[in-house]
């Protein structure tokens, strides 16, 4: 054991969680990633997200399975409700998107804080945009403070007085500067995976909101996406 | 479908939880019983929610098996830590007990609060106790008010301007008071299982916390529990 403080990040194999592993290791914490695995992507994030977590030195690695079938109507856990693809920008921004999962910030986090209060962590990282996911109720900043303030009263460590604190580091950031800071913090974005509805094989479909907003903040940035599979030419 | 507003009810197959969903049915919700099944209880559990959800009328029934493996140290989830014993009352209102399991209550409201926004209902019911389990922070009236204002920050509900209400309606009473109030609404007693670690077959220990205050309730409300297994001289 290290004499760093520990935290619990979410990491999901995408990129912005993949950044946001990098930025709570770059901050001194001994950072333990969560992966909580539901819905059709489940194996390919499982992978990703051990390769990411052994990649960047998280000091641990678990995976959980979280039944979601219960939730019926969301594109990402009801293979009866088909993924968006080929949306505009104004499309995505417009209302919540089908894409959207019931209170899945929520329940991830609640996981989170479970596992910290049992490592005795006081962070949470977690890689939620307000930017990108504005149609998210639970990826706006007053969701985050939210469930700060709840964290305190629901935990011993709260009760006892400390200080539980919820990091969402890419909160306001554009794709774009996602990409910036994942490279300048090492992250190699070929290990990510962001796709809604990736091949069985882990392609990404290149027409879905996350793979169009993906390429968006790539091309802004300047940079060729080494994870786009080829798919850059449907991305743009 | 009834016209009845729905809901959704923590059913653990215990005395508060079954009595939480009488109050919910009485109170005319279309009552969804949901089941977190995790740790030593989890089968026997099952058999006895889905038994009282059956008995009292719920509009549905759904299990989830939550991994909560990830938790140590807690006497509920961990096998090496013993589940206390025989404590007198002083004893157990002392500190937070050994099996208070790491941010249970947010977890299970948090999944609560995704079947919830999937049926399109905006009441959860919950057996929290604040006088019994005065140890545990997550049964405190700060925390459940903390969860109410959560869940209008983290759901399209919430966003679309409704109100979400969490209703813990035992969280004052007296152990007394809860098997009045179960008896008055028609739950049997002897369907429920309040026991942290019952024998293989179902039978109560008569030890435990949960045991020794439930036999503590029926005594003060002057009745005799026809879930006790024969257990009660233990539990004097």
């Amino acid at each position: 054991m290290s004499g760093r403080p520990r935290a619990v990040v979410l990491l999901s194999g995408g990129l912005d969680s993949a950044t946001t592993l990098a930025v709570a290791l770059e901050r001194g914490f001994a950072a333990h990633a969560l992966t909580l695995s539901y819905g059709q992507r489940a194996r390919l994030e499982v992978e990703r997200a051990a390769a990411v977590a052994a990649a960047l030195g998280a000091a641990g690695h678990r995976v959980l399975d979280v039944d979601l079938s219960l939730l019926s109507g969301s594109a990402l856990t009801d293979a009866t409700v088909p993924v968006p693809r080929g949306r505009s920008g104004d499309e995505m921004a417009s209302g919540i998107p089908s894409t959207y999962v019931p209170a899945r910030n929520t329940v991830f986090l609640s996981l989170a804080l479970a596992w910290a209060e049992s490592l005795g962590a006081y962070d949470l990282f977690i890689g939620a945009n307000a930017v990108d996911y504005s149609g998210y109720p639970d990826c706006r900043p007053e969701f985050i403070e939210g469930f700060e303030r709840l964290a305190r009263l629901a935990t011993k460590a709260g009760v006892e007085g400390r200080q539980i604190r919820v990091h969402a580091p890419l909160l306001a950031s554009s794709k774009a500067d996602i990409v910036r800071r994942a490279v300048e913090l090492g992250v190699d974005p070929g290990m990510t995976l962001s796709c809604y509805e990736p091949s069985p094989a882990g392609e990404p479909c290149g027409a879905c909101d996350s793979c169009l907003l993906r390429a968006k903040g790539f091309r802004d940035a300047g940079m060729v996406d080494p994870g786009s599979g080829g798919q850059s030419s449907r991305a743009n």
